[in-house]
């Protein structure tokens, strides 16, 4: 919810409140309420009628909903969650304690109880969990004018009406409908001429950013859902897709920046959340690191004889860590989005190096004369060849690691900045006191 | 273009590749098309009924379709641009050399000549740039049943109907109307009572960032653009939003990991290209470090009485920078998506320093033993000190830099995981010296 396009009432006046509870957009409307204390936003809340109601409910935070539900009476409760969208409705019951589920299952409509707990048991992050059953249903042997009568009645109920779909008598989909030809075929046209008849569709299993991507690829307004037997049980609009490709990317920036994914909104993040979602990578490479520090013991006689070494440590180490993590990230999100595939390595792999070895061969240029001046033409020669050596090797093992993540069935995006980093200091240690025992004959 | 979800003819046979021109999605044939030659594709292309090629054509990546507009006759391009959507239309516009934009000009029919030409004036990256000016046109006194009439002859050369707009004599936008309130409503029932008045709008100079935003917000299938005077000139549509949602997110990523935003696909990308946004800011970075390589020579007779504590130096300053990097990545999706605003900065600075105060102890609890049996207690007290003290700097740092770019009206994005590594280097290595310093008494 985006913070600087909020809308409140225009003063605490209670005429004004009032006229925000019957005007504002629902959207608006419960990201105001959510600011409040949740027994002042259910006595503002409880005042609205049921439909309006169940639209601002289910547009507030999953957190608040869950404080609220526990707050309000239980038929307060199944009142408003019987109006609620299919997916929203089951996305809150997700959420409840079991005590809280059984008896807000009790209170519920049998078809609304069934629909929910069905919902209920696909995997998160799957087309499953994520769609909607309100979906909007036509015979191929419609006309388009009955089809338009059909969707007048089922409306109400519908997530959509601009796309509808065909089953056979199976419940097996077998075509969609745009509202958009309904309106612009001949009255007396059947269905069955109208249809797409092979329409793109997702399983119950498909992964929601494979959804997303879908949807996106193809410009639709909402995708079929399928279960094996090749049945409609659900679709996924577009606003829920855009939705899922944000959180999405959020998930691999956390991810590239080696935190533990989280879903909580950053600003009512928990001190106990962040510390619990950050410390696991940081002490890990604290091992990681370890690698570096064995490798600078191993050269301590190096040291001893040319301190000034020491002065070029953090820039090499540091530049080829920075050029691998802009390999990594790069990579990263051209996988994510499907810019490049997995088979595309090798090709990458050549252009990589092209890359890096200019670059590496640019820096090396820009130390060359800090080397010279630092520690004269033997320390040049030291800090350049490492410098471009390093940046090289830090590129392609940057640009690397989400592939070999990828193909050992890990996810590319913990192929993180720091990760890389860690390996290419390593590798820099070693290298750097390396090239300077030989050039400086220690 | 995802390029995993690509379709194909079924084999390379005659009959394969024709009916997979016929049949398949225009997408999915465009995406095809722009694997072979240019005069490969323009044979297959030229082949297509008027409607189907340009379809095919504007979902071409803009490169290619540059590269067949100067392949084909101008006739032949007059032809397909006519028959585009007015975005695509002006965006392959907006890529010809002057030449070739006089020619195609000229060509075209005056009006679809003068919604080009205007089209093409607005800035990159604005509403105005990715709007269309194909929107569905209502007058208020209108019945829903003549509206539905309307919108039927309106449709083939529409964005959408499914949500139209309505302007008073002056062009200014006093509402906006769904297909489904259409629908619904009673055959005699007067628009002006089915729109929603004060429909959510952007301006033609609203950040493109911003108009997907209001679109996800809101859920919104289509946002309408205003000028100057209020007049409605131009639609956003919700697929576009969502493609400029990937496109801002994936810009993030590329400046996360300092490397100059790029729009090519990085398939394709040049070996050129990707090595100008790389060098920039590996070269200024190096100037950087030798901020830290100062602070190690200042510390050199330090160092020389303790060469063990080199072998601590890259695990600390990579500690506190991948902390600092951990806070700066958050903190810049953050702003990015809405989540926190500006005025969040006191509160997440206050909460940031007790997450990285926990971090701190922690990691320094983790290399105190560490320490212990490099060098002894001395040791182990300086490293521990310094790894708290460097994590809890890093880490603020690292939080407030992006806050602190969008104060003074930089991109926050800026404030990526190597900047803020190579300010934490700097102090950190201050730190670890001084500390040294004192606690070994030299």
């Amino acid at each position: 919810m985006s913070a600087d396009l909020a809308a409140y009432p225009a003063d605490t006046s209670e005429d004004a409140v009032r006229a925000f509870l019957g005007s504002a957009h629902p959207i608006d409307l419960a990201a105001w309420l959510a600011l409040m204390p949740v027994d002042e936003a259910w006595a503002l809340l409880s005042g609205l009628e049921d439909a309006r109601r169940a639209s601002v409910f289910e547009n507030l935070p999953l957190g608040f909903q869950v404080d609220l539900a526990q707050h309000m009476a239980p038929d307060d409760l199944a009142r408003i969650v019987g109006a609620m969208n299919a997916d929203d409705r089951v996305d809150l019951f997700n959420q409840l304690p079991a005590a809280a589920q059984d008896r807000l299952a009790r209170d519920l409509e049998p078809s609304v109880r069934e629909d929910m707990r069905r919902l209920s048991t696909y995997a998160e992050g799957s087309a499953g969990a994520i769609m909607t059953s309100d979906f909007a249903i036509l015979d191929a042997d419609m006309t388009a004018e009955g089809a338009i009568d059909a969707l007048r009645l089922q409306a109400p109920g519908k997530e959509t009406i601009y796309r509808s779909y065909v089953v056979d008598r199976d419940q097996r989909l077998t075509g969609s409908v745009r509202l958009h030809a309904l309106i612009l075929a001949e009255g007396e046209a059947r269905i069955d001429t109208l249809m797409e008849p092979a329409p793109v569709s997702v399983t119950l299993e498909t992964d929601q950013e494979d959804v997303a991507k879908l949807i996106a690829r193809y410009d639709l307004l909402a995708i079929p859902v399928l279960d094996g037997a090749g049945r409609l049980v659900g679709i996924v609009t577009h606003d829920d897709a855009a939705d899922v490709m944000q959180a999405e990317a959020t998930e691999d920036f956390q991810k590239i920046s080696t935190v533990l994914p989280f879903t909580q909104n950053m600003r009512q993040a928990g001190i106990g959340m962040l510390y619990s979602r950050r410390i696991v990578w940081l002490a890990l490479l604290i091992f990681g690191n370890l690698f570096s520090g064995a490798g600078i013991a191993y050269f301590e006689d190096v040291i001893l004889a040319y301190v000034s070494l020491v002065f070029f440590l953090p820039l090499l180490i540091d530049s080829s860590g920075n050029a691998g993590s802009q390999s990594a990230t790069l990579m990263v999100r051209a996988l994510a989005t499907g810019d490049v595939a997995l088979s595309d390595w090798r090709d990458l792999l050549l252009r990589e190096a092209a890359v890096a070895a200019a670059l590496g061969a640019t820096m090396a240029a820009v130390v060359f004369p800090l080397g010279a001046w630092r520690g004269g033409m033997d320390i040049a020669m030291t800090v350049s060849l490492t410098m471009f050596v390093a940046v090289l090797i830090g590129s392609l093992v940057g640009m690397s690691l989400p592939f070999v993540l990828s193909r050992l069935r890990l996810d590319p995006a913990t192929a993180s900045g720091p990760l890389v980093t860690t390996i290419s200091d390593g590798l820099g240690v070693i290298l750097y006191f390396t090239i300077a025992s030989l050039v400086l004959n220690i």
